[in-house]
């Protein structure tokens, strides 16, 4: 059993206007100081087999596939 | 300035019928031996002052206010 942590995030430059409602939500909200938001996804994998190697590989495939839009996300992968 | 990062995932038990899609889509593109998906939220901040007590104290207050339902997830705070 592996597990697995995908990190999806916009990558620099690509609008994000999830993060600003979030900022102005915030704003009505009182907080102060709030420079910048932006907001990613994060998945959780749970994957049978124990040859980390082959898993990270795997992952990266789905990322490229299936998880990321590698046009405007980057993503990180981080085994435990 | 400082940077943080909040990564907000479902409590365990909570159903997840977006992670199950993921698990489905990704058993389609042929990948096999993933065990579970499960997806969640984060959230890149930028905040301006340089306190980092008082800044994890807003964001902590942040969490519990607009950025996660604690009914149902739970929430942890990276700063940078």
């Amino acid at each position: 059993m592996i597990k697995a942590r995908v990190t999806v995030t916009l990558k620099n430059g690509v609008l994000d206007p999830q993060g600003k409602a979030i900022e102005g939500a915030l704003g009505a909200l009182g907080f102060e100081g709030v420079d910048q938001i932006r907001q990613g996804k994060v998945f959780d994998l749970t994957l049978d087999g124990v040859d980390k190697t082959r898993a990270e590989a795997d992952i990266k495939a789905m990322c490229e596939k299936l998880l990321a839009n590698t046009v405007i996300e980057n993503y990180t992968i981080s085994l435990d």
